[in-house]
């Protein structure tokens, strides 16, 4: 049989668990999995590297992605577990991840990052491959309504995707720059040969709709035949406050007119009243499933064994 | 046939030349070999990391034997690559190797520098193993008569392995501090079951004799049945300018009295006048083997190919 082509979209640990939970899922399914990585990342170890080096891409969300799909077998979780490794302390090295200075190095080395990240892949037998979203870092800002708590009713631009993420107020629009950044041809042919594209979960102003942003990625995604999966968040992150779950489908189409899914996942305690989700799913073509997703401990973490096993009937529904 | 055991003893590039010409000799004979390494440094991205960190070792001559043990698979060599891949500018990460970060990291996580050197060895797929002289990073220094040009009759202390390398002089004593620092077991079994001890190439006071100065080895080296070989140098280098190769020999005994050898090898062409070298090997219970060892080129550098080809009737030998 041949495997389901899945391409996950998104940064950070949304996109950690979506790729955790295909991990899980092809247990059961044979799947070829490729994450599309968000490189807007201006914060941290990765921001620093950005700030002082110049680096090409912004590692941080990238190595995740890698951790995320190493094989089970002890010395690759090892070397999964050292490249997640941040250095403690106070020194220069201190905050830096292992794994952000091997993909810079391997970067700089390479000057080719998809040659990079297939390489980092190797090395932690990755069941999958990372590609990032543009060839090059972009930028992330939002016009934000009552940014400052004193002046709820005031505009600020917002600059940065830690800024935006951790803002107070309304996101009214959000922008990447360069507006048109160069995309990585890998990821155009992945996205065309896709069986599925998977949207989310994660923070979603700077990890889900940058996709959406990039006119090239747009372009590829509406124009696939693969079918859509938007996995919602369990609550409201910090950059959407205010937004309902039903906001956050609204917001693809806001972004991306031409978006349409197949289906929406979300869970089922943490969804709420499902009918408003449902019509919102409904006005983008899709179907809602509602399964178990977050982890036992009441937190609104999406469990990538649950995810995983919820993903199986969905991504093995045949055409 | 049971491979040779082999344990080669060193630092820096001598080291990294004498495993290279062990790697190439494994064509023709079936080796296992294991490097024992200084852990002496101080100075560059090791030594930045030992005063700004407290590296529980320095890495880069780890680093460095790991890199000329690895695996030929392009893939190998591409993580050997990225390993030894220095960041340049001007900015914190600077100066720094990739694989010394790496290290680093693989240590403080496993708070083992044997796994941690054992794990580093499996990403490179090295062909052999690659210890520390000590568990801890140790101090060298020296009494040097004449550091100071302007007082040429003057004995001063120079410390810091960088600061005796690069002292002018002669160094009349060398210590390394604490005099005796806790070995790596795994060190002494490798030296206890070898066939052939290899001592140098190498800077001689700060990465070929601090194994003899450091008691449990030293011990270990005198008590093993393996037969003892010593690669010379092909010309002095700054730390030891005014010292003949013959007193190159005369040092071991000097430093480590009990020392014997049985095989002494030397470049045909830059050990110049043979007999005085001859001298000291018998002095040592040695016999002299002149090959030719060089690059083509007239540096003062062992080539591998040829140190590994005129290792092959050596190591070969029948017992």
């Amino acid at each position: 049989m041949t495997p389901v082509r899945v391409v996950a979209f998104g940064g950070g640990h949304g996109l950690g668990a979506s790729l955790r939970a295909l991990r899980r899922a092809s247990r059961e399914l044979e799947l070829d999995i490729t994450a599309v990585v968000t490189v807007g990342d201006d914060g941290g170890s990765s921001g620093r590297l950005r700030a002082e080096r110049d680096a090409l891409l912004p590692p941080g969300d990238l190595r995740q992605a890698l951790a995320a799909l190493a094989d089970d077998d002890p010395a690759r979780q090892l070397t999964a577990h050292v490249l997640q490794y941040r250095f403690a302390g106070s020194d220069s090295l201190a905050g830096h991840a292992v794994g952000n200075l091997l993909l810079l190095g391997l970067m700089e080395m390479l000057a080719d990052p998809v040659a990079a990240l297939d390489h980092a892949a190797s090395l932690v037998g990755a069941h999958g491959r990372v590609l990032p979203m543009a060839r090059h870092a972009v930028g992330i800002e939002a016009d934000v309504l009552g940014a400052d708590p004193a002046r709820p009713g005031e505009m600020v631009t917002v600059r940065g995707q830690h800024a935006v993420a951790v803002a107070l107020g309304h996101v009214e629009a959000v922008r990447i720059e360069p507006a048109d950044p160069p995309v990585c041809e890998q990821a155009l042919d992945a996205i065309r040969d896709a069986d599925w594209l998977i949207f989310g979960p994660g923070s979603w102003y700077t990890s889900v709709l940058p996709h959406l942003l990039t006119p090239r990625l747009a372009e590829a995604i509406v124009t696939s035949a693969a079918r859509k999966l938007v996995t919602l968040n369990l609550s409201a992150d910090n950059e959407t406050l205010g937004l309902s779950v039903a906001d956050h489908l609204a917001a693809l189409t806001w972004y991306l007119p031409a978006f349409r899914a197949d289906t929406v996942l979300a869970d089922t305690k943490w969804v709420g009243e499902p009918e408003p989700v449902r019509r919102a799913a409904e006005t983008l073509g899709a179907h809602l499933v509602l399964a178990p997703l977050a982890v036992a401990d009441g937190s609104p973490r999406h469990d990538p064994e649950s995810l995983g096993v919820a993903l199986v009937p969905v991504l093995g529904a045949a055409r």
